[in-house]
């Protein structure tokens, strides 16, 4: 009775902890993925793409395989297991669990310890999980130290006397101050990337499909941000009005019935709306409204 | 202190596996109901409604003995119980639990059985929990089974040997795959109904009421799977750019304040939009924009 | 590597039955705040604000003293601390937990007791959590009674005889009268209120800060009830439209290409859309749609 | 790898709201049931046993009809379907979800209602979930009324006005109480009962097997209200002590090395003890413990 | 139906943190406590006591005026509230949510600050939920404070920089330090205590039963920190082995028909068991069992 | 005020799949364990170990680089991160999540494949948690595959298609065949085991708390699989009820001050007690009673 297409491309979809902002990213793009607790695929509203969730760990090795045609994983991951030089990267996709901003690997240390930089370090312990991208890290310094695989609770290994050190991700730096340990480096900055197998990306109808995924994907990602604000604006007041309006997309004017007024409306940055209300109401604009957005192509 | 009007109408609103749906859905339509965990009474922001919350099966009942002046159920129980020549069928208004698509009754079997067609079923045991119609269904073809009621995990019944066949509900199939079962005959389409008792439905007061209801449900309803786009359109590509956007409401054009460009907005289905920017992009579209919408009447 | 700009107020944001519906609230006025799990201070996105997550009950105090700048609190603990003379009351912000209603603090009794006054209860155990308000409410009526502190579930005492009436908060009544209580008199009406401490608003770099606060939440209250309704209105039947159209914000009409038509965009209650929207289709308007707004300046 | 050998019986083992309480009572008898997420058939601790996990209402069925060869179910849903003289009562085994007791279903109407009787219910609406028992019980009384299935929450029925009463299940009347409710009749006591096929009934291999469920799921339930009392006497107190004792089973005296004391150890209703140990005390026992039993035969 | 004899005393059993416990060892005492969810009052199997659950801090002022007769509540909030004067302390019962210990409410600060004792903290803020006892401690001291009541998470106020110091309660420290704070003065000793009615206390019928109640209680949480261990030993090591077994109760030594050997059978701490166990063997005895206690009185 | 003794040794107790059957298992030796939310290291009632709670795959690494001294960690992890020949392996302690079986890593692949051995997997993808584990088994076997990590759910890749096969670790083999897997062979049987660092195993007094760890242990882990079977037994059918008991301890026989009974206790594998108490009867034993065990040495 269902009688799927043969789909384009098979795409891995990353699960665990950023399965829910994906799944939302992916919604407000234009593409619903349902998962079902006994059945492996997720559904797709798209006949041409077959959704596979796996691990963000693995989608590097199964798209270098060619299991996979395309997916989602963490530029950290895809350079732990090797496989940043044997896929294609299409495109960097910055969001995460829960801001949108990048993360970064950091090497922290006890607070009250004496390790200034990484070579304070030489012949210590350093837990983390990306085992192999700290080896090279610490090769690349010079420095000489014990990594041990750490399965997660990284932080507190320092705490427990564990470790000397660790490599751990961090967004705002917050959950490592709170454990009472200090950033010394920068190890990798890391984000999602749209990876694609370098066969598949060769093949002009898999491409066109990958390359459809991603200028929608970045469509919705930069919605998230921006808000469209709508006003009346007195006629004389225009100019004083727009040159207020970040330069982002320029503002669309249209007149009104009633002459005195133009109707102003422009897409911001949510968070610059504060700063500009007061601007706008003192400039003489009025019935201002703001609304989310979808899309911003 | 609480001194209510006397309401129009008793309505049941289904509880259990539609009610986080209907009571979204009703949000959308603009009455917000809220259930208290001590009261049987949910509030309703409308004084001239008092909502019942019931199990779909119930509502039928209720409605058709004058209980309730009108409810929401489900069309399968609403003809398992017999109930569907008792009441007043307002109007269909098709969502679900998490789709907005009908479900369908289908009679399954073991994937690895030889079981093609109902009468292959001949004096087997089937498990349902739609007894009644299970057993006309079988009646209709001339097949005579054993029908067994089954309280939930109908499909565990196969594979458990309590059982040869089901007749089970499902949307996409794939709960009924994925526990190694086949779909051999489809034996009923459901939906949501809203349906009225007969004399609620002579009553004019009550009848406008029941109106009301059912045109901003179905507004609410038709939003959900809609899109605003809004775009400008250089004067010249206008007619182009007219030709892409599906016909569903024709597009509004509106002057801007510099000739060279309009504004163009719709209202699209959300699942084409993937496919319409690209197309709008390449005919000279900028600033495009999408945003969700409450309702569309 | 991070190091943030010197907040210029720090603010008491209220934990607990307020905390989600406040941190929704800042959000659509423009800040996000997130709490992390292990650490003290919440991130919130402008760095002239230090956030602080207390319970509504200490930032009165916290507030008088001068540890906070400035914070939201329920008018009700406000006054039982006896920190309403103490502070400056910047503002009433009528939102709560669930609805955006005000509160009232009330008597309640037995259902099937005989007290229908407060005067009733001379010489009576009462059971509340705001022991000095209810204690100077009945001062103030000259009855005395016995007060008893409760912590929690307090419409229970009445019903376990372990008082003869309540003081409680309610927002319709319903829980209380699900107890099987009455009501019987009004303590005290309550709702959040932007307090800020005497000093800081004398001290003109805080006053701005705290009152751009104050015209954003506002601005996103206010857009909580409202939706955005626009319409293609045949251009003879424009006054017969604007007369339906509630006078909150005059509608802003503008031309479209096809001058027998023009497009009308107003503001209003989402609770009037559904008596409104089939006087509009009945006076020929055509395509109207409903879209949600973040704020409404 | 894992060749089992052919199990003697299929056994039903209610799902639901009896589930933890059998799996415990099965476990003390000596049995363990594990269930796992993804398997419909749980492991259980003996290879003559095929254990199935139904609900306790579809037990009776397959029972009788022989896709199970015995089964644990209740009396009254046993009833309902009519299948009690379809199968082989083998014992009743007296225990529930929370308690060791019967229950009760009875009929029950608003508190304040003027129904006394079953009489005064002639022509009024009942809702319950046995249906099939509320019609032949009312017939039985020569009332006749209206039944309406209830999908559970049946108490909310009445206090809704949907119901003028109902027959429901209830062990200590409190719930039915807390609706506000008054219990006029009782309709049917019920408890779980171990029920076989009558034809695996007389297969001497699978009788035997069921016979020695029945013997230890018996030793086990009797142990759970029982506890082991054991205390040092003197000699010649011997007889006041033991006329204290409950005549249960007979205490075990056995002699100690120093023969002013024995021994004395006993098994009594664990509620019994409370009363006893201050008089065992004061006859001159020493060393009183008391300690949990698995199973007592 | 159930004609409920008339109980004898009313206890107040608290409700909240110290609810499972209470209730468990209750239920080892031999009183059945079950609490309903939509029910005031806990179904407890003796129809002597009519139980109440209600939060500690409350259950004193309810003892003290008479509502209740008995009760179980935390010396802490007795004193807090001022009703140990005003009751009848019948006994100490030291029990605890997790383990069996007393609490302590000390005085802390942040780790790094400078303050060494009660007085460094002269003119500073403290943060505490027992605002009355903080007050008279620190008057004892000569200390003038301001005293802030915190609603929880009383901790991290210091860490917030909201005080200077807390008092808070603690079993073990650790939660203190792991907030980085450091203890720098115990303030009270805490656990719960049986209160009576000082009326109630003078009637000898309630008397008697609010003393069967403490006996059994106490009983049952002696049996929590004690096991029993049994073993054979050689007659020859008899004087050996019994040196060993701490003097808590004497052991029970009983003749076997084998006279070479004889039993031994003795209540020990859980605690000592693990080092008794190697000195045991090596002394010759052998079949060393241990089995859990309800109960030793 | 808390002052520890210098604890002798430092202990890795697993964390996650095993941490709730570990902290149990410890706590019927005789040593509590509580961890703390915000707490690094866990409370244990013995002044002689630091306890520390980590991955079981972390526990070899820490004690073979001494940062432990002992630990109980999984076979399958020690000897995956290579790290069972750099630490001194104490004891085998086979317990497990939720019975005391070992489990076995195996190969599997779809059911329905025609995969019958190793051999035939050459150049296939072969999806594991043990990596190195995997590669060496094949390897021995000279056959040649590719092995991808899997962050769990592997079975779950066979059935979407990103692998061939899989090495999974299994208790019953139940949930292998609920994926429609199929075992072709096993790679490895895995247990728990007390592993101490070497130089640690040659400090006497570390060694000896080792040891006595170890003894308790082991007999806590024996009491849960046995019960204490007691019945009185007629004289002269002592030697027919005595062939019946299973010879793991020799019975204790003890007389009654009646010389026709004789008391026999003993202690049994519970699982055999069904099977048992049948006989017994069936000899004349009577008052039997099964009770629990907490260790047996």
């Amino acid at each position: 009775m269902n009688e799927p297409t043969q789909p384009i491309i098979k795409l891995g979809v990353p699960k665990g902890s950023l399965e829910a902002a994906t799944i939302n990213l992916f919604e407000r793009a234009g593409w619903k993925i349902r998962q079902h607790s006994r059945n492996y695929f997720p559904d797709i509203n798209d006949p041409e793409i077959a959704a596979s969730l796996c691990r963000a760990q693995e989608i590097g090795g199964y798209v270098a395989a060619g299991v996979l045609d395309a997916g989602i994983t963490g530029l950290d991951w895809l350079c732990e297991r090797g496989h940043d030089c044997q896929v294609e990267r299409v495109a960097d996709i910055v969001y995460s669990k829960s801001s949108n901003r990048s993360c970064r690997w950091v090497l922290a240390v006890a607070g009250d310890s004496s390790y200034q930089k990484s070579r304070d370090l030489q012949g210590k312990r350093i837990a983390t999980e990306l085992e192999d991208l700290t080896r090279r890290y610490f090769a690349g310094q010079g420095v000489d130290v014990d990594v041990f695989y750490s399965w997660g609770a990284t932080e507190a290994k320092v705490v427990e006397g564990l470790a000397d050190g660790i490599v751990e991700v961090t967004e705002t730096g917050s959950t490592i101050r709170a454990h009472g340990l200090r950033v010394i480096a920068e190890v990798m900055v890391s984000f999602p990337v749209l990876i694609a197998n370098k066969k598949a990306w060769q093949d002009m109808r898999k491409r066109t499909k990958i390359e459809q995924l991603n200028l929608l994907l970045q469509g919705a990602l930069r919605a998230e941000n921006l808000v469209a604000l709508k006003m009346n604006a007195p006629t004389a007041q225009l100019d004083a009005i727009l040159q207020m309006l970040p330069s982002l997309n320029s503002p669309t004017v249209a007149p009104l019935r009633d002459a005195q007024w133009l109707s102003v409306e422009t897409v911001v940055q949510s968070a610059a709306v504060r700063d500009l209300i007061p601007l706008l109401r003192n400039a003489g604009a009025q019935g201002i409204i703001e609304y989310a957005l979808n899309k911003v192509v």
